[in-house]
């Protein structure tokens, strides 16, 4: 504790006389801090007020107000006569409920489809951490912060000024607003995707485009040869399907195309699923010359491709790479599907899908059977804010913004965690990706380190993120885990990696620890090694 | 012709001098009339301007003006040299075309589930009449003019005033956004069901509630027991997931007990789907001791019942009745679901689910693969709408104005048809449903009809409907017709069934001219029956 309380009292006196944070809360954030993160266990008894601003130098009413500060937030808690205590906070968001009731007339009701999703989402949700002040890395949502809130109300304003509120009431066809259709098609044009009407259908979010080609084209026991590690959800909309999901391994450059086309010569595969740009989870780009090799693979196979770009727009060095749609052979076997979810607002709940006109007949229909169509008010603002130009205005804002964001996590992970990067023994060396877009950076722990006992030190520490077995189709992919760097701001993510890099020392010593305990006990008495 | 112009000699003098409508335009609709009624044949020659004023009585500018608007709706066509001509407009809204390319490469890669939709939606839409002025009973979408634009928009403007804008951009839940189940949870409990916060879930229309309940009860060959005839879209949502669809046949009190207790007790069924008010596709309303009766049966034999209330708000006569739901055993067996999409707004593209909660994690998590979660802004808006008690104010708008479309197509059918619900020859004999409260009117025909055949008759009066047998999971049930009498106008709805009744009238005069001949062709030489 001594240690701690000399860390706070150096930020009160850089602090003291500066025009910035008043010291109470200066002092109220630190104890917060140290509460998340355990540096103070849990029901630690705190000095008194009297003794807090003799040991600090303050006022008792800046003491008094520090403490109130963290009673409000639910950091401490005072009992009469026996002192404040410290308490980590009651959860405020739990994940969802999944086991109140057990009535076994529906335990034994639910379809292999329900039951494949619902071991999907208990593999993401089992062991994610939702204690107040826990900085989340996982999941993959931007947040409220990038939305060009001010925008959407000035447009909303305007359409109802010019008197076109009504628009926003009027059932739109199940393919889509015609108004949000015509600036879709423009805005795929400005990326060589050329599109006719019948090749286009606005999805209600590319989750439902996922959900509706799965539907179309999976039968039991088909085939679909896809990344291996990959999307999570995409996985769970195959197999819920009963698809056997077949791994092609990626390298730097993406999917690797040796091993798909072994894949394509033994299998009759129904389609290729890849997400060549910052492929999810590994934050990989498929270079130009693999797009092309893919697609005459493709070619010559005659296998379809689902393209899924769910975050395209967010690149941050070099030009746009070409959509495999865009390539030779693209319009008859590639289905693209795009999302205004990650770069724009994932509460319009609105993303695109091209296919060729064949395929999209198909899928249109399957949407009408799905949710029949897309709301109306989102898709006539969306319309709306494409026509005006504001989403190039925007795509350059959150492209900076996660820039940065991106490159203060690659920044803090080396600074944190350089020094195990650059370890010479396998068992200390950690690593990470370079991701040039998108969302997600991928850690690679130490051989024999498994990323969900990890979990536990770092949701102690006060920091959380996805694990990442549960992205792979192939067993025994324990050290990886997924970081989001682009729903946190800069400060954030860099407490958030320091928080980190401390469970995982503490993580490397304890297994380190019990490896040596192992091993003495491998030896014999007389410390000779049996093995 | 002659009696025609006679006829239109009429109108043009009884409006000369009013305060009408123009008399170019009353001659321009009623050609527009007779060419959409075929009373005038495609490509017939008109008179010359000259003799249409001097038939008619006007002036020639008049006729002049009056061909002028025809030409510009498309329902004439001049030569020059040869004259006008008329025909029927082209095609304004043509049905999705599914059959553009045939790249042999996706023929052979379409799922048996997409099969299954796809000959549905064929089923639905393989001789819909999309020609100009068509007068449609078809579908069951509640038409622009019965929406609360103005209180939508007013509340779209206050929201955004009072500084609340970014709320409908945040995302929302998958469970829904959470000012809307409160909402929800209210408008329930005042129809006495009373729901935990895991217990309900906000969908993206009540076809997504099919769609998630379908998949997470139906493995293959399941069985479910349902009315027949029952909702299109709800049969092809449970074959879509290869599911024996057993029929349970109705009376005038709904779903037939004696019958589903021979179903459960030789089947194993895995729910029972049943529509309890104003049932799609008959109109019928399942009566209380119906209601509870079928509620003993499901917990003797502990079968889950999907209670689809999708226009229960729609009552034009008597007490609401209770929901299945908020009977005894409800709250274990029920999944209940409805919608704002009939009584409010298809836009909005909101409905709810109401499920035990085991039932409902499960549903949930359904959600999350399907299509992750509902848009915000409809939501945001509806709460708002319900919160100011708008919703009660606008269903007793609707309920006088559908009531007052429902006595005028019950009016208009006994007016045009009466003769024939009288008739005592029972191959003339055309009854149909006196529904109490929803959108459709079901239609008989006399034995040995079928309404696919009359569609044709219909298309070329310049009306169309719905066929009954794509209800229907029984084959040869042909001589059905569903009439959908929310959307259209009074006046609309009269020139509607008029053109009907005349349909029917030259159908059932030609098949009793076919079934003449067949018997003389049945009959031997001299006169004398074989049979």
């Amino acid at each position: 504790m001594t240690a701690q309380w000399s860390d706070l009292l150096e930020q009160i006196s850089s602090q003291r006389g500066a025009a910035g944070k008043p010291i109470y809360l200066v002092i109220a954030d630190y104890i917060k801090d140290a509460i998340e993160e355990a540096a103070i266990a849990d029901n630690t008894k705190l000095p008194t007020n009297r003794h807090l601003s003799e040991m600090l130098g303050i006022d008792r009413s800046t003491a008094a107000r520090a403490y109130a500060e963290l009673a409000k937030d639910g950091y401490i808690a005072s009992h009469v006569g026996r002192g404040t205590f410290t308490r980590l906070p009651m959860k405020t968001a739990p994940a969802p409920s999944f086991e109140h009731t057990d009535e076994l007339i529906w335990a034994e009701k639910f379809s292999r489809a329900s039951q494949t999703v619902y071991d999907m989402f208990r593999l993401e949700h089992s062991k994610y951490g939702w204690q107040k002040g826990v900085i989340s890395f996982a999941g993959g949502i931007p947040t409220a912060d990038s939305y060009p809130n001010q925008d959407f109300e000035d447009m909303l304003s305007s359409i109802l000024q010019q008197g076109r509120g009504h628009e926003m009431f009027e059932y739109s066809p199940g393919e889509g607003q015609p108004d949000l259709r015509r600036e879709v098609k423009k805005y795929l044009q400005s990326q060589d995707i050329n599109v006719t009407d019948d090749e286009l259908l606005i999805v209600s979010g590319s989750q439902q485009g996922l959900d509706l080609v799965s539907g179309i084209l999976i039968d039991p026991q088909d085939v679909v040869a896809m990344e291996d590690p990959s999307y999570l959800w995409a996985i769970c909309s195959f197999k819920s399907r009963q698809a056997r999901c077949v791994p092609v391994s990626l390298d730097e450059n993406g999917l690797r195309l040796d091993v798909l086309d072994q894949v394509l010569k033994r299998q009759r595969v129904k389609f290729i699923y890849t997400i060549p740009n910052y492929q999810n989870p590994t934050g990989i780009t498929m270079s130009v010359e693999r797009r092309e090799n893919l697609m005459q693979l493709a070619n010559h196979h005659q296998v379809p491709i689902l393209e899924d770009n769910f975050a395209g727009e967010l690149r941050y060095e070099g030009e746009p790479l070409p959509s495999l749609r865009a390539l030779p052979g693209g319009e008859n076997l590639v289905i693209h599907m795009g999302t205004f979810s990650k770069a724009l607002c994932p509460a319009l709940r609105l993303g695109w899908l091209v296919a060729p006109a064949k395929a999209m007949s198909r899928i249109t229909i399957a949407k009408r059977a799905s949710n029949l169509s897309t709301n109306s008010i989102s898709q006539v603002l969306l319309a709306e804010f494409l026509n005006r130009g504001l989403y190039d205005k925007h795509l350059s804002i959150v492209r900076e913004l996660y820039k940065k964001r991106r490159d203060t996590m690659l920044g803090a992970l080396q600074k944190e965690l350089g020094y195990l990067a650059g370890s010479n023994k396998e068992k200390n060396k950690v690593s990470w990706s370079k991701p040039d877009g998108g969302m997600f950076a991928w850690i690679k722990l130490p051989d024999g380190c498994h990323s969900r006992d990890l979990l536990t030190y770092a949701e102690r520490a006060g920091v959380t993120y996805a694990p990442g077995d549960m992205c792979f189709l192939t067993p025994d992919n324990p050290e990886y885990l997924r970081l989001c760097f682009i729903q946190l701001d800069e400060e954030t993510i860099k407490r958030g990696v320091r928080r980190l890099a401390r469970a995982i020392k503490s993580y490397l010593e304890d297994i380190s620890t019990v490896s040596e305990e192992n091993r003495s006990y491998a030896l014999g008495a007389g410390g000779q090694s049996f093995i």
